[in-house]
């Protein structure tokens, strides 16, 4: 016992973050394309290593040599395990028949657009939101109508209810919401349900953080409210968050309703070979659904304890000021009180704190993130702390 | 020199075969898809395990633990590699700044026509040739232009010449041609090349083949035989037919015009993480470039002996007429002297001699397909032989 605590207490630890490897590694704005000397807050990828459980795995499996052609629809382990994770984790009466691995949540996010929208038909986003929500919908034509959800307030439903008109197909939830970490109630989730079934929108329901959710939070999956709420939705996730596995690229895409699920399955193109999920990354996600809940529930412990960390900071900086995110691990501050754009804040931390963070602008989270910043605690105390020291001694001149 | 002669001498013999671990990863109408007792010699996948280079090459970088983003643009190592293999091998100026991976050959050819057609734009597709060409043609709102090359016979210029029309943008060439197996000649693709020039089209040089030419044939990509035909030409190629990595989803793009490599590189959403190609992936294929010449040289060698052995069996089966392809490991037999359809024969050779082929059918290799059937043959003597016992067995009766 004493010895498995001590394994388990020492992962998410400085020694645990192989900064050699990560600045070979870890790009999308991370230690592989930063100036040396610069810590990235940026891109929200763990700079912890892998489960051990899930390299054993690809390792097991390569070692048969045979890496022939996957099914279309998906290797079955990979689908029974993501039907029971929906099924036990999300209260979702999921099927491993009507979901398939994407490779990527964003592909899911861009798919169920895609299935869905017409050019000229309108699609809900939230504001703020991760950028590929708009990025989505405007690539097959339809037309993003942002509703605009600020940090640390409710939904105004009776506004949202405006924003749908004649055109309107899809409603687009991210939840937990990125960048404001916002985590849904069950009762806003039943209003967003009940506006989809009076007007007849199809829900896109992106649960890539459901797994990053900070006690006493709980997280709830809108297609588990009801039959008729879920066979209007699909429910997309990924493994990047939750395991750290942006690299090999693999989602899933999921829905009760077998009509959305042809859809969706028709659209992907999967049949042909054009795209597809690899084998080795379903292998991968697999051995994450099966053995590593023990690995999860330490990086969430880990990750509160860094929330904590960074909403106390940033709310010691002058002009800053940071609601902590129930769920997500990025922190989203607002930076008003400097007098400075997000964009002059991204600069200055940049170049003079050696701190990359992401600058709150339209084309990365929408206008509701102009006078934020957006920060990563995917790392360890030790990382963190140095970073505020550094951002401290800027800020605070 | 003796043990290493008897390590390669083993690598393509019936005990390399692993049935029970085909039956279990074989998919895409092979192994793990057909009724037991059937031998599928269907979709063009070796059943030979992939070289023991490309498993430890992933097996190493796993123990790092680090799976996070790759760089949009692709790795570093993969880039470098690849740009040397069409320096080196294809004779073309290759950059590894004018390539990128992609997630396959397929989605390689399907994203040329997403960039270069426009809906109503014609493209010429080859008759017969792999169903992609006009599948992704089609999906992106394009016309699909067959021009007719029937097996055995010489491109008719002129022919060619008259299909081209105003709304003609993209030539796309299948070389080696499946299921054909014909090596375009050097002089042949000069008055491609000519006739793109001319009409100031884009070429798709589809080159996913481009291993697999048995002796006495040459390979010659397009791309290298001048400037003004390269800089309008896309060349694709995937690391499925040659190292049996179908499962991980790996190809290139590669061009020599920086302004068609912004295009496509735009048009793939790479940027946005929407679409990619995973980085254990990529390292697979650099592997593969790198260190695994000796085993597709091998590969070759067994794969020509194959090629003989099924051209002389088609050929001693009444009906059946089969000329030998100079490339693909398929051969493509006509059975109009059986006087049944190509469904027919597929139909009977399935269920009575219990070998899965693939039909002629318009849908998977277009018009010119029609009678004739497509045999796979990367794989053992055995299996061949077992197989042509079989199908002899019922069409000679």
């Amino acid at each position: 016992m004493c010895h498995f605590y001590a394994i388990i207490s020492k992962m998410f630890n400085k020694e645990d973050v192989n900064l050699s490897l990560l600045r070979k590694r870890a790009f999308n704005l991370r230690w592989a394309t930063v100036d040396k000397g610069v810590i990235p807050l940026t891109a929200a990828d763990p700079d912890f290593p892998c489960a051990p459980e899930i390299a054993q795995a690809i390792t097991e499996y390569t070692k048969g040599r045979y890496l022939s052609y996957g099914p279309a629809e998906g290797l079955l382990e990979f689908r029974e395990s993501m039907a029971n994770y929906f099924r036990t984790k999300r209260n979702i009466p999921a099927s491993k028949d009507l979901l398939f691995p994407v490779d990527s949540a964003a592909f899911g996010i861009w798919l169920t657009c895609k299935a869905f929208l017409t050019p000229g038909d309108e699609s809900i986003i939230f504001d703020p939101v991760d950028f590929l929500f708009r990025y989505s919908v405007e690539s097959v034509g339809g037309i993003a109508m942002p509703f605009a959800i600020p940090a640390g307030s409710k939904v105004d439903f009776e506004a949202l209810e405006k924003r749908i008109t004649t055109r309107t197909r899809l409603l687009c939830i991210c939840n937990p919401l990125n960048p404001t970490g916002k985590v849904f109630t069950r009762a806003e989730l039943f209003s967003f349900g009940e506006l989809a079934c009076k007007y007849n929108l199809t829900i896109l329901s992106d649960e890539i953080w459901s797994d990053i959710v900070f006690t006493p939070g709980i997280f709830t999956s809108i297609a588990s409210l009801s039959d008729e709420i879920s066979d209007r939705t699909i429910t997309i996730t990924g493994f990047s968050k939750s395991y750290g596995l942006a690299g090999l690229r693999i989602g899933a895409v999921m829905t009760t309703n077998q009509k959305l699920y042809t859809q969706l399955f028709n659209a992907s193109l999967h049949s042909s070979t054009i795209h597809g999920a690899g084998v080795l990354s379903q292998i991968a996600a697999t051995a994450a659904l099966n053995s590593c809940e023990y690995w999860l529930n330490d990086f969430l412990v880990h990750l509160q304890a860094m929330r904590d960390l960074c909403v106390r900071e940033l709310n010691s900086i002058e002009g800053f000021h940071c609601i902590a995110p129930e769920g997500c691990y990025v922190a989203f501050a607002d930076i008003s009180g400097t007098n400075k754009t997000s964009s002059e804040i991204h600069e200055i931390l940049l170049k003079q704190a050696k701190v990359a963070v992401v600058p709150g602008l339209k084309q990365w989270f929408g206008e509701g993130a102009e006078n934020y910043i957006r920060i990563s605690f995917a790392t360890s105390e030790d990382i963190l702390n140095d970073s505020f020291q550094r951002i401290k001694r800027i800020i605070n001149l």
